[in-house]
């Protein structure tokens, strides 16, 4: 519960209306109640202010007209909705340290971190102030959890992984597994042993499901501010430039280095040893087979059409060499 | 070890032959002994009956002079052998509660229900009668399971998230995981806390490694009857239709609303806040950038070649725009 | 610790320098320091051999002019490395048995096993010589896990998945899992239960996040020496021939039978009930909609380009077939 005059307090934001009113939660501008704060982000529901029954709404100065109850006012208010959304979320829930954990003698904890019910930690682990730890996370030797870091269930980082501060890793995520290289001997892959780690910089989220092999010799590196969606793959030796973000199922071959605030929407895949530079956008499920110089929009694939006309357009792309032949000689032709 | 006229029976099927013939399992046509049923569910197998040893074989009427010893007649082989395979299957291994589950104190839990050793159940969880909780799960707060749902292995579920009854969600899936949600602030990235939960209707089943996010302030939505193959991306605040089906490795994008009655084949991609009619089908590989108002097949994507012409082809798919200008220009001089 | 001359020993391979030099590691050209051994794969990295510092560098033996310092010179560097590489792999942790594993009284486990804390082990499991489990893996009834086997953390294997020996399964895969099968009634999904296992070879290593379906009937099949890279999706029935690798994200659907020796880059996705015949490979993010009967490399899909001019050719893409016919409309005019 706080009051209006105190959310607009900590947005640094102009309150228009009753300072004394109660709110106790977030909701969209359909769904808000009347002790809930709203926001509009998108010029598209403008139409839906009139009926909304939001405690307040946030507002940019000029849309303020917009709406007839209470409203903050501020240049961005996507970004004080995303500030406000923390005072919504959930505590971690387990406080202390599980008698379950196991833990190995010689991992250093700091006092204060809370380790859930489940939790394996290895020896020479090293785990900062402030890291909360969840059920059935496994923690693999001579790894660091740098302050204030949080592993959500069921992560596993395998040996040497060192996350910077303010981490989140969501569930099932696996950190440090060994990236995929063989060498060919007589028909048959002979292993070699990844032997580099898993480093990442702070305030890096990494999605459910997601997936980062460790190094072959050197370190696979996610730079500071990195975010990763669910399902990501990066294989050895990538190099994640900081505050890139990258969409759900998006793989990364070995040894590329993408570029810092780049955005690869989901489903897209890189292949190894390229390299991005800073402020490249991929649209969703493109192919990047050569490196990129330059920073831009970049998009590889073909629409979506009903199967029956997709088809014979298929069946055209593979004589597509062949059609711009007879272009050309159709010009020659003409010509003569 | 069940009798024919028992098998039968169960089906509402007619018998041809020896109701007393013992059978006590299920087997394709090729590999059926002595004591398996199997059965003719694509014609392309049909000239395997002549060798078939299966005990009895499940045969459209039409069919049933096709093979000599016991048939067992239906319209759906198919589903026959569907509702057979249930007499088959392994049961859960754990009964009652085992002493190595933490459970808080807070948490309902209804007589009967099966929890196996490492699951860890947050407080104020509600699980219902008839379910069964597989190995190193996670429940977080006040998530619900409802009736005869059944967890496998090592899956996540993050507090708020309310599962129908019958649901069946196998290993490694993660439910409720933080939606990819994120305001921009002079190039870096700011966490938009996910406030909402996810809802399952009755009859789901959620495949290995799947991953749905809950909402950033409503719910993500599974319907009715919806089954998640391996590997599939649901984003924060998607609704899936009732008894849609999803393959494998698929990922759809926030804010996508699904019809019913839809199938969407392995690997696509459907980007954020689109809307997809009823019974649309996308076939593999496709990706969806607009929303889809009429029922039909969809397509993107090209076909399959061998490298060197696939090469040559690729390479002028980047001049298309260019080629079709000079095909209009021929047009043009001939006309002239 | 190791000295030169015990290195070629090991490696058969010429050593031309001080055998008595101690090395400890094994480090990429430009980050070797003076206790590294390092090699040449790639030509494109000769130039560093001017000013690296390596105690050692594996060469060609025409190479061995190229380095000013020791080396050792072998017919095959990068094979020299992997096989190099497994002095310096990080060992196994836990030792013995994990009081806080639960193992079921019927599971036979064979001396000297390593079992650490968290994990489960169903009825009747079999456990050869030489295994080590990683924290928190869950081992369905009647599983057999191969002498050498190594699972790493929060690995599923449901029942009857039989695993070959030395295997090596990274963290958070799941073998077994139900197939994706149902057979529609009214508009509704009844689902198939799956019966069938899962076999795999010797030598076999799966990915983390990777999951391997059990088989409908019969069993799932991966060969000898098959590699598979991390979040591969493998469906019910799906046979992959001995030596065959496959990167990253690829998914392949129920029932397809993949040759010896293949190679399928990252992404892909090949439909069910194909064929593909020994060594063919597979390009990056190609689907593969048809069996292939020759060995030989195939592709599809479009390359990479700037947004602006993706979508006009991505437009035009649409109008093939319409192009195709305006070409041939033109060529009949010009005979004319």
């Amino acid at each position: 519960m706080a009051r209006l005059v105190e959310v607009a307090h900590f947005l640094g934001a102009e309150l228009q209306g009753n300072g004394d009113h109660q709110v106790d939660g977030l909701a969209t501008l359909a769904s808000a109640g009347p002790k809930h704060i709203s926001f509009l982000a998108n010029s598209k529901y403008t139409h839906q202010l009139a009926s909304c029954n939001a405690a307040a709404v946030l507002l940019q100065p000029h849309q303020a007209h917009l709406f007839r109850g209470n409203k903050i006012l501020l240049d961005n208010p996507y970004l004080g909705y995303a500030r406000l959304s923390t005072w919504f979320a959930e505590p971690f829930v387990y406080c202390g340290m599980a008698s379950s954990a196991q833990i190995d003698p010689t991992a250093q904890i700091a006092s204060g971190v809370n380790v859930s019910p489940g939790v394996v930690i290895g020896p020479s682990v090293c785990i900062e102030a402030g890291v909360n730890i969840g059920p059935n996370c496994v923690i693999g030797a001579h790894s660091v959890l740098g302050y204030g870091t949080q592993l959500e269930a069921n992560v596993t980082l395998y040996h040497h992984v060192r996350l910077g501060q303010r981490n989140l890793v969501h569930a099932s995520a696996v950190l440090g597994s060994d990236g995929f290289g063989f060498a060919k001997e007589a028909h048959q892959w002979i292993k070699i042993e990844q032997l580099g780690g898993v480093v990442t910089g702070d305030d890096v989220e990494i999605g459910a499901g997601t997936t980062i092999d460790r190094g072959a010799l050197d370190d696979t590196y996610i730079g500071h501010g990195v975010k990763l969606d669910n399902q990501v793959q990066i294989a050895h030796n990538v190099v994640i430039g900081d505050h890139t973000a990258i969409a759900g199922c998006t793989a990364i071959a070995g040894s590329t280095k993408i570029g810092k605030h780049c955005t690869i929407a989901g489903a897209c895949g890189i292949v190894g040893h390229l390299t991005l530079a800073d402020n490249v956008h991929i649209t969703a499920m493109s192919l990047v087979t050569h490196s990129i110089e330059r920073s831009g929009t970049y998009s590889s694939g073909t629409g979506l059409q009903q199967n029956s006309q997709w088809r014979r357009n298929a069946v055209r792309f593979k004589q597509l060499e062949q059609l711009a032949k007879r272009i050309k000689m159709l010009e020659q032709q003409l010509q003569r």
